[in-house]
C-alpha cells in the first residue's frame, strides 16, 4: 500500500530524469577526478535514514498564536499517513517517533502493523512529563523527575516506564528523556538537590530499561524554564548519564545550547567519552526556534556530520547514534518543511563523505591550517543534490520531493477529509 | 470602596512600624551626612507610578503548558479588582494597561467608572494582531501590518483604530503597537517591501491619533517569528518613528534585545533623538523571558533608571515616558509578582535619586573613572526598602506588602468564588 | 610589471584547463535549463572586485601574543608587493586601503605611482585615533572624536583631515571612520554627552571631505571598549550619518554586531534609509574574531550578497556601497587568507546572481513560504567555482590560487629578503 | 614594615569613625530583629580573603592598545609593593599569584621573604604556555599542551613543572593550567586527537604534583582561538579533571562562558561533583572583558557566592576553592581597581552570609517560589559596606579604602621613583 499514487512518481520523474542524469555524471566525473566513485557515495547516502517526529506532521506554534491549516492531521492514524508520505518521497525516513500521551491508542500491536503497512516502523519514544494532561493525579506544574514531591516523582517514573512497554510493543529501542524541570527565580530550587532527585527518579526509569534499550537524555538551556533548567547543558547531561550507567546517552538537540557555542565540538566530546546518543535535527537563529534544519545555518549542520563521519570511522567505544527531525512547522505545511529538511539533512551528510579525511589529517598533523580548512570546505561546495536525487529514484522515491508532492495535491485533498482544528489562541 | 479591609493593612502596619521608624532614621543619618533630605527623597518616590497589564493579573504560560491556579482571573472585571489589590498595598500602580480584544466589554464608560470606584486609571492601550479572532475575515497567519495582502492590512489598522476609539472611552492617551509579523525562513519575505508595508499600514493609525495622543512602537528581536521581525530593534524602530512623525515614540521592553546589548545606552540614545515613549518593565536571562522585574539583573535596572533620572533633569526634547509591567507570571501567583516587581522598579528610580549627579558629571569631564563609577555604585549598595516602605505606608499602603497580602488570603477567597481555568494544554 | 611570473601562472592553468572546461560547460548546461547564461554571470562576476587592507597583508594576533611568520612585510612597500600577489592570482582585489599612520611615507604621489606599477589602485583611507603615536602631543587613553578634552577631539579631527589629504593623493573617494572611543565601567561617561562631542568633532571631519567623497562611520558593539562605545550598533550610526549629512554613511563589519543579530536585515534597513556606505568582510563565531571571509557562516555571506543584489536592482537612492576585506590573520599565511576570502566573497556574488528574482518575489506576494525559501537555497547549493575560475583564468589570473601561489614559493623567497619581525609579546 | 604609613591610614580612619559606628549599630539592630547577629557576620567577613594576581598591578590592554600610567610597577618587586599597598588597606587580599615566565627571579627563597616583609605570602602559580619567550626552542603557535608536535607538547610539559617547582619555593600550593590552544578554522584540529594529546601531556604535569598540591584547570570560551579551544567548557574542562584524578579540579573564571550562561549553577555542578577548585574573579558584557568584579553584574556575583556560602554548609566531597581576582584594568589605577573589586566580592560574600538558609530550603521544599525568592533577594538589597569597613579597620586597613589610598599620594610617588613603561603599540 502506498499513500501516493506510484504513477503520479514515476511520471513526475520521468521529466526529470534526462537532467538528472546530466548532472549526475558530470558529477560523477567530477569526483572521479579527486579520486572519488560517486556510485559508492551515493550507495552510502541510500542505506542513511533518519526518523521524523509523529507531532512534527501538525502545525507547530508558539506561545502567542498557533495557525493551523486546512488537512492537519490531528490523531496518530493522520499523522502516520503524512509520514508515510514523506518517506514514500523521500526514502530516507521510514521511522516514526512516537509521543505519549499524545499518540496514546488502545492497541499498540495495530497500530504498529498500521505503520508496517504504511511502509514505516517506529523509533525512539519520548515521554511528556511538561504538561499535564486531564485527570492526572498530581501536577508537573513545579517540576517531574525533579520535585520535591515524592509522589510527583513517582507519577513521573511510572509515565516513563509506561513508555518504554509501549515502545516495546512498537518495536522501539530507545526511550528520550526531555523534562521542563527548572526555575524562574534565583532561588527558586537548590542546584544540587534537584540534580540529586533527577538523578534518583532518572535512575529508577534506568533500572526499567530492557536489555537492548537505552535512555536518552536530552539537554536544554531554557525554555519553559527562564532561569535554570536541570539538565541545561551537555555538561550536565554527561555527568548524569555516567552516573546511570552505560545504557544512558546524551541527546543533542540542535537549538538547544547558549549562543556562540561550538556545537560540533561537542558532538565530538560527546562521542570522545563514549556517550554520543542521538540527534534532535533543527536549526535556530536565537534559541530553541526549532526551524527547519539547515535553513538557517547549514554549514554548522555539515560540520556536525563531518564530526559523525569521523566518529563513525574512529568509534572508540561504539558508534550508533540515533538520528530524528526535530522542528516546529509554524508558517509552511509540515510535509514540506520535513522533505526539505530531510534533503538538508542527507545532503550534509553527503558532503561530509566526500571529506578526504587522509588529507584533511595529514593537514592537520602538519600545521597546515589553510590546507585543513580546504579539506572540509571544497566538499561543502560541491552540490550534491544529483546524488541524492539518483538514490532517492533508485528507491522509488521522487527525484524533485516538493514538485511531486504538489503535484499529488495531498494537502488539499486532505483538506476535505479530515476534520478542522480549532484556533490556537495562544497562552501569552 | 477597597478590595482589602483597610483595618487589615493598618494591623499589618501596626507590627512593622517601629521597625520602620528606626531604619528609615538611621537611613535619613547616613543620607543627611552626604547632603541629601531622605524626606525629599521619600516624596518623588511617593509621586512615582508604573502601570500594571490587565493580562498580568493571569497566570502566563509557554509553549510547552500553562499551569493555572486557583482563584486566578478570568475577565477583565476579576483582573481590575486584583489590580486594586495591587495598588491599594503598593500605592505606585495606580493604572491598568488594557489590551483588546482580550478586555473587550460592551460599556467601556462603565468600564472606566468601575476602575475608578476601584481606585484606577487606565494606561495604554494595546492592540492585539499577533493572533486570529474567532470570526475574524482575514488570518494574521503571514503577516498584520506587515501583511502583503491589502484588505489584512485594513484590518489591522481598522482593529488600532478601534483600540484608540475605546482608549479615549477609557482616559487613555496612548496606543501602544506590537506586531508579531516577521520571517522563519530567509526569503519569506523581503526585508524592505515588507517595511514599506508596514509603514504604510502603520501612518494609517497614526493619521487617526487624537491631538494629545501618542503611538508606541515596541521593537522585538525575535518570537513568535525566528528569522527576523519587521521591528527587530531600536534602530528600525526610531527610522519607523521618525517617518510616522512627532507623535510617533519608541517603547522599550527590556526583554526584547540581542544578547549582551547595552539597554541603557539605547535608553540615553532613544531620549538623545527626541523618541523615548516608555517602558515595558521585565527582567530576562536568555530572551523575551518576561521574568519578574529585576529579579536576574537589577543592576540593569537600576542604570536604566539612572539614565531616566538623567534625561529628566536634561530633557532635550521633553520627557514623558509612559512605564508598564510587563510579564509573564508562569510560577507565581501574579498579584506576588507585581507586588515584588513594583517594589524592585521603585527602589531603582529611588537608588537613582540618591546619584550625585554633579559629582558623577564632575568625575566625568576629569576622566577619574573609579570616582565616576562610585558615584554610581555607591547609591546602588543603598538599602532604599525603609524609603519606599515610609512612602506606602503615608499613601495608605502596607509596608510588608506580600506578608500583608498573605495575611488577606485574598487569592485562596477568589478560588472559592471565581470560576476555574481549565488546562492550558501548550502549543509545542 | 608583474610579482609573479605570468609563465608560472599560465603552466599551472594548463594542469587545470581541461577539469575547469568540462565543469564550466556542465554547470552551464544546468543553469541553462533554468533559463540563465553562465557568461553572462561571468561576466558580472569578472567586473566585481573588493579591496584589501593594507595591514592584512600582515600576521594579526591578540592580546595574549602575535606569532610572526618568516617573510612577513614590515612596511607598505612589502605590504603592496603582497597585494599585487593577491591581485595578480585571483583579479577580484585591484584596490588597497591604506591606514594612517601606520602606511605614512614621505611621498604620496610616488606611492600611487607604485601602486600602479604593481597593478594597484588605493581605497578607503582608515584613520586611527584609538592607539597613541610617539611624540603624539595628547593621548587618546579616554577617546578621540568623542574625548572631554577638547585639544585631543582637536587633534583627533586634524589626523582625520590629514587622512583625506593623503587620500586626495593616492585617489581615494573614502575616508572610513572607526574610533576606540567608549567605557568599561557604567558611569565612565555619559552616554548624551558623549554622542554631542563625537558628533560635533565628527561634523568638522565631514565639513573637510571634498565634494565626492564620502565619510564611512564603522560602528561596533564592544573591543577595545568593554562596557559601552560611542557608535555602537547600526542604529547609532544611521543617526549620527543623518546628522552629520548626505555624505555621510554606514559601514557594516560582519564582525561588530551582537550575537544572533540578523545582519542582512540590517543591510537592508541601511540601505532602505540611504545610508549603506560600504562593508569590511570577515567572519565570527564569538565577537570580532576576525576570522576569513565564509569560513564560519558562509550561508550568512550569501545571504548579505543576496540583499546586496537586491539593492543594486532597487536602488531607491543609490547603490554604491564599498566593499573591502578586513581579518586578522593569526594562524594563517595573510596571502593564502586573502585569496580564500575573496574566493568566498565572489562565490556568494555569483551564487546572489542566479537567485530567480521574479519567482522569489512572487513567492513572497503569494506567502508561498517554502518557495520562497528554495529559491533561495537552490542557488546557494549551486558550486559555482567553475565561474570564478574562468573568469580569473580570462583575466589573466590562477585557475587554482592557492596551488599556483604556493608553486611560487613567494613566502620562502621574501623570507630571505625581508627583515624579520620581533616576537609580539601580547599585552594582557 | 608597611608600604603605607600607619598614621595615614588611622587619621583618615578618624575621621570616618563616628559614622562607620553609627551605620554599624543600625544595620547591627536591624540584623539582630532577624535573628542575626553582625559581630558574627563580621567575623566570618575578618576571615575571608582572595589573592590578587601580580600582572594584575600593572595596566592591562587590548590588541587595539595599551595605555600606560606613570608609576606602574615593572617587575615582579614593584608589584609586589603594590600589591602590599592593597592588602595594607583592604585586609582581604594577603596573597599574591604569580606568573612565570613574567615574575622569574634568580632568588625564590629572596622572592618569598621578600613578599612576607610586605605582609604577602603567595596563591597558585600560573604557567603561560601561549606565548613565546625570546631564546625558547619550541614555538606555540601552533599550540602548546595540546600540540601535534610532540617537543612542543614536552616543552609545555616542562615548563608547568618548573612552574611547581618555583611554587614550592614560593610556599604555593595550586598550580592553575590555563592554555590558549585551539583553532580558527573549521578542520584545523581534529577535536578528539587534540584532546588526547592535552590530556596526554598534562598527565605528565599532574604527575609532578607534589602530594598536597592541586591542578586547576581553567576552561575558556574563546579568544585567543576563535572556532574551538580544548577546554572550552565547564563539561570539557570536569572530563578532563575526571581523567586526570582527584588532585585536578576545576576554575571558574566568570568571563569565559558563552553569553547568557547560567553560572552560579555550574559552580554548584561542579562542587555537586566534587571538582570546584576555584575562581578567577571578574565581570564581563560581552566576553572575557576582564572588567572590575560586580561592576557589570553584582548581583550574579551575589549568586555565585549564595553557591559557595551553601557548598561550605553542604561539602559533600569537601570545599576548599581558591579565590583569585583577574582582572585588566585597561582606564584605572589597578590598585584602585582592586581596593574596589575586593569590597565587591567581600560584599557579595557577606550578603550571601546573611541569608536565611532554614526558611529558604522550607521554601523550595514547599514550592513557595516566591519566598524562596525573597529569601536571597532581601539579603542582596542590605547594604553590607559597614560590616566589611569595621572589619577591616579593626584589623589595621581603612575604612575608605579609595579616599585613604588617594590621600597616601602612593602612585605619583611611584611615578617620580620607577621607570616608565613604553607605549603599547598594540597587535591588531
Amino acid at each position: 500500500m502506498t499513500v501516493l499514487s506510484e504513477d503520479l512518481i514515476a511520471e513526475a520523474n520521468a521529466r526529470e530524469i534526462a537532467a538528472l542524469d546530466e548532472d549526475y555524471d558530470a558529477l560523477g566525473r567530477k569526483l572521479a577526478r579527486g579520486g572519488l566513485a560517486i556510485d559508492a557515495i551515493k550507495d552510502r547516502v541510500a542505506a542513511f535514514s533518519v526518523a521524523v517526529p509523529s507531532w512534527g506532521a501538525g502545525r507547530g506554534g508558539t506561545r502567542f498564536a498557533k495557525f493551523p491549516i486546512p488537512g492537519e492531521p490531528t490523531n496518530i492514524h493522520e499523522k502516520l499517513e503524512d509520514c508515510a508520505v514523506i518517506q514514500q518521497l523521500s526514502r530516507v525516513t521510514p521511522r516514526v517517533s512516537p509521543h505519549f500521551p499524545w499518540d496514546k491508542v488502545g492497541d499498540y500491536k495495530g497500530l504498529r502493523q498500521e505503520a508496517a503497512a504504511l511502509g514505516l516502523g517506529f523509533d525512539a519514544v519520548n515521554s511528556n512529563t511538561f504538561q499535564d494532561q486531564p485527570g492526572q493525579a498530581r501536577t508537573y506544574a513545579t517540576g517531574s523527575l525533579s520535585s520535591t514531591v515524592a509522589a510527583t516523582r513517582a507519577q513521573a517514573v511510572e509515565h516513563n516506564i509506561e513508555c518504554i512497554e509501549i515502545g516495546q510493543q512498537l518495536g522501539s529501542r530507545d526511550l528520550t528523556v526531555w523534562v521542563g524541570d527548572g526555575t524562574n527565580f534565583p532561588g527558586q530550587q537548590d542546584f544540587a538537590r534537584s540534580l540529586d532527585r533527577y538523578l534518583d527518579a532518572a535512575s529508577q526509569v534506568y533500572a526499567a530499561l530492557p536489555g537492548d534499550w537505552r535512555m536518552l537524555l536530552e539537554h536544554k538551556m531554557f525554555e519553559p524554564a527562564f532561569y535554570s533548567t536541570v539538565i541545561s547543558d551537555w555538561g550536565s547531561s554527561i555527568l548524569a548519564a555516567q552516573e546511570l550507567g552505560p545504557k544512558a546517552k546524551c541527546l543533542v538537540d540542535l537549538g538547544h545550547h547558549a549562543p556562540n557555542v561550538n556545537i560540533e565540538q561537542i558532538v565530538a566530546r560527546l562521542h570522545r567519552f563514549g556517550k554520543l546518543g542521538g540527534f534532535h535535527f533543527n536549526d535556530s537563529k536565537y534559541g530553541d526556534d526549532d526551524l527547519d534544519s539547515g535553513s538557517i545555518n547549514p554549514h554548522q549542520l555539515f560540520l556536525v556530520f563531518n564530526e559523525l563521519v569521523e566518529a563513525e570511522a574512529h568509534p572508540r567505544d561504539g558508534f550508533d547514534p540515533s538520528y530524528m527531525i526535530d522542528q516546529s512547522h509554524n508558517v509552511t505545511d509540515p510535509i514540506e518543511s520535513m522533505l526539505s529538511s530531510a534533503e538538508a539533512i542527507t545532503s550534509c551528510f553527503a558532503k561530509a563523505l566526500l571529506v578526504d579525511r587522509e588529507a584533511l589529517h595529514a593537514a592537520q598533523e602538519a600545521n597546515d591550517t589553510m590546507m585543513a580548512f580546504q579539506a572540509l570546505r571544497r566538499p561543502y561546495t560541491i552540490d550534491v543534490a544529483p546524488i541524492l536525487a539518483r538514490a532517492r529514484a533508485e528507491a522509488g522515491g521522487a527525484i524533485d520531493v516538493l514538485a511531486t508532492y504538489r503535484a499529488s495535491r495531498w494537502r488539499e485533498r486532505k483538506a476535505q477529509e479530515r476534520k478542522p482544528v480549532g484556533l490556537g489562541a495562544g497562552i501569552v
